[in-house]
């Protein structure tokens, strides 16, 4: 048997993620009408590092299709602490349930778990700092809904730029929609990477990097507001310097359009005042509503036939390098094999998509 | 949408107490006849302390009905650990379920979630040492079901009277009934607090303080036993000097009226024999199974329409005085309005219920 | 209300076993004819020490059958904690669900809950080194389904004879058809202990013991593979030692018939390399699927009608002796009644199997 995971947004071709974002609509015009789909079918949820929101938002679709749920939430109770190997352990999940959804602390480890899963679709609920396809999902349905389009947008992404996962996946999503503009705000030290400007570049799209929140809420169709995360700095101190320069309050917020819409992949933590919530422009809750739509219109597409073939990896397997990530899933699990695509004078790790020079 | 929640059960009134025992009585006779009856429906079991009975309590009840569960255990792997207020973790849990049962190691904390629940009933699974209202709940569905009444009785408690919540609750909820007696049987170190002689009489009802169990259990028709709780001694040494004093065993059970009963909100420790377990008058295991029935009951008068409004607050909301109690919720969620009743020259928190002078 | 438990395979007569493996396969033909036979019943899951992989194959059967499931998988989650006995917990939990299945560190835990379970089967998911009946059932399963056939097998075993329970288990199981020879392979120090040694030569299997498994490998119909486990050592050095001693590669393979079947219980470490998987005498992915529909096979039965009468114990109660077995249950859970069956001048508990001098 075949089947299809979702590792990468951009795995799916476009017309595929706007068939899933149409029928996440229609079913939040009317959830009772999906219960059932999913009657006797099972979902693992393989955390092996805790995310209680992601993780219940998966449960609370599953559920609601009228599926079941089984899983883990934390690796010291798995069966990892033995010894075991990604690869065993979702041959083996293969035997329990009918679809996977992994998150994992490691760079490409849902693609390794794909290439090991013969039965199960396996969806990325997250693999360290590099996608998290279904919250910039969640992030495209909040915007069909609350804008009614997801192209001719001047969309403003504040805050950490270049840790932000999040931030990443959604500018590559956007950026193949037409003539969205993009304004980014951040300190210098957390702009983003220059990857992402090769993305924007290469789409054609118009983007302006800019310091000043209060400057340019005028301009913005869409803000988009992210956390500063402790844990992606080297020390307190940097931590402690970053994490106050952007909190959106309702001064900042009397300068912006009346329709424009604020979006947050939560945990907010200071970045939004209590305030805002009560502002119709904040729809970061609902967006949290909209991920468990989005969520079970990705099962069902998911399990159903699929009419496109899908290919893990494009490159040659090539044993001579290893992958020059350290938090490549490829270093911890070093019986996979390993895939490069050649580009230029770069081989591109087919899991983690790290570039190392040859 | 509005919804009424279960925080204390002096916000319901008495007839809708006896309706939900009644109703729970009637789901013990036949329990299959109820299950269908929550199916699509989601109950979120929100622990941020782990008491595996009370949650597999919930879960059970939930589960007996039709419905389904998410939740967590734990608090280390929530997105508390992550900065997250309780004020949006409920906003979002709001997405992911239909209704919510909040267990939290702080005093008000359940009150807290209920200000920020728009759609999901929310129960008190327990606040810190404040109030365990499905508790009492089990408690009175098991004096109707093996005593046929709620008053006049005379109810012997004994223990632990300082610290446990269940028993201020319980001495609450029975001070309502007619003409029922109570005898405080503990030492002095840990007599019931003035607050809850107040009550009783305020309530009018007859009560008696003793330290010896043999020469009162005679009296009684009720002995509602409870745990000498550990983790609420300041040393181990008071803890060792208190926890033996008093154990039932069948020695003093022999002094005991034939139609006694025997209650525990469990768990035991060694306050109660083994040997006593087999005398008919022991109904505190049967009590954990009242406890599930009472709780299906509950669940299905709050997800139904309900015709009486609450209000979470009575008080004015008064930021400038922080609540004197170090464990009410207040203090460590610093955004949520302060609120306070005036009675007499004192504030009563309306979270903790905390008194503090003005 | 009596209720049928399985602690031991032994316990069940061989028709019995029969009859479940064979329930076993005709629901391996048609899982989804299945489905719904356990509405409205719940499962609970009581791991007292972390086993996700036996815990999720547990609930992914009582799913597959319509049922429902509760739990924990971690002591420090469960009212143990607060001092709660083994008995009383089991007395609660059988009303919070309708059959039990229980994996507790300690030797003879799951006989001790079975005695105090009153309402609910009570199945052993794994007791300390003891017993692990399910996943005989599994390897049974396996066997029927692979090679056809439970009797004139030549079966090698390989590895760790010495502490692996399920390899004890499968022995017993094993010798009880006919004509089967069994190949002891291991070094001295992971020999099989004398009283397995006794139970192939009372039931007159032949058997020999050999230290090398290239030699033998080509005389096999199954080979049944186990983990060195690291935590059944006294010293990371003795465990160094062992480890990497049998390792099953294509090369050794290459030796083995064509129609030879290999089992592992699984987690697999190293001791066979990934190569091997691809071969289709490779099994063991395949048993951990077996294993669910056992484990369905066994819940439908378990919740029938009975026709035999089970007795937990056979031997007078005798509380001057402690078990000398300090992993023993009786030892931790002081409360118990102790049960010895005489056997010659020694007394055999009949929680653990230990035998003491008398």
């Amino acid at each position: 048997m075949s089947c299809n995971h979702l590792i990468d947004l951009a795995d799916l071709p476009m017309e595929q993620w706007d068939n899933i974002i149409h029928l996440a609509l229609k079913i939040e015009q009317n959830p009772r009408d999906f219960y059932g789909i999913m009657e006797g079918k099972i979902l693992a949820t393989l955390f092996y590092e805790p995310s209680t929101r992601t993780q219940m938002s998966f449960q609370s679709a599953m559920l609601r299709l009228g599926g079941q749920v089984i899983g883990f939430s934390n690796p010291q109770n798995s069966s990892v602490a033995k010894g075991e190997t990604l690869g065993d352990t979702i041959r083996i999940v293969n035997s329990y349930s009918d679809i996977i959804a992994i998150r994992h602390p490691l760079e490409g480890a849902a693609k390794a778990a794909a290439a090991y899963s013969q039965r199960c679709p396996v969806i990325n609920a997250g693999d360290g700092g590099h996608l998290h396809p279904t919250q910039t999902l969640t992030d495209l349905v909040t915007l069909v809904k609350e804008k009614g389009q997801l192209d001719n947008l001047t969309i403003g992404i504040c805050g950490d730029l270049k840790y932000g996962r999040t931030v990443h996946s959604l500018i590559k999503a956007l950026s193949k929609y037409d003539n969205n503009k993009f304004v980014l705000i951040s300190t210098k030290e957390l702009a983003v990477p220059a990857y992402i400007k090769n993305i924007l570049n290469s789409a054609g799209c118009s983007y302006t990097e800019v310091f000043s929140l209060s400057e340019v809420i005028g301009d913005l169709d869409v803000l988009y507001m992210t956390r500063i995360q402790k844990e992606r700095f080297l020390s307190e101190a940097e931590y402690e310097a970053q994490k106050n320069i952007y909190v959106l309050d309702t001064e900042k917020l009397s300068l912006a359009k009346k329709e424009m819409k604020i979006l947050h992949p939560l945990p907010r933590v200071d970045e939004i005042t209590q305030q805002v919530d009560n502002d119709p422009r904040a729809v970061y809750f609902k967006q949290a509503q909209y991920g468990v739509f989005g969520r079970m219109a990705l099962i069902i597409r998911m399990l159903s036939k699929q009419d496109y073939q899908q290919n893990l990896f494009y490159g040659t397997s090539q044993t001579g390098h290893p992958c020059a990530n350290p938090n490549c899933i490829t270093n911890a699990e070093t019986y996979l094999p390993k895939h490069y695509i050649e580009s230029g004078d770069m081989l591109v790790c087919e899991y983690c998509e790290q570039k190392i020079l040859i």
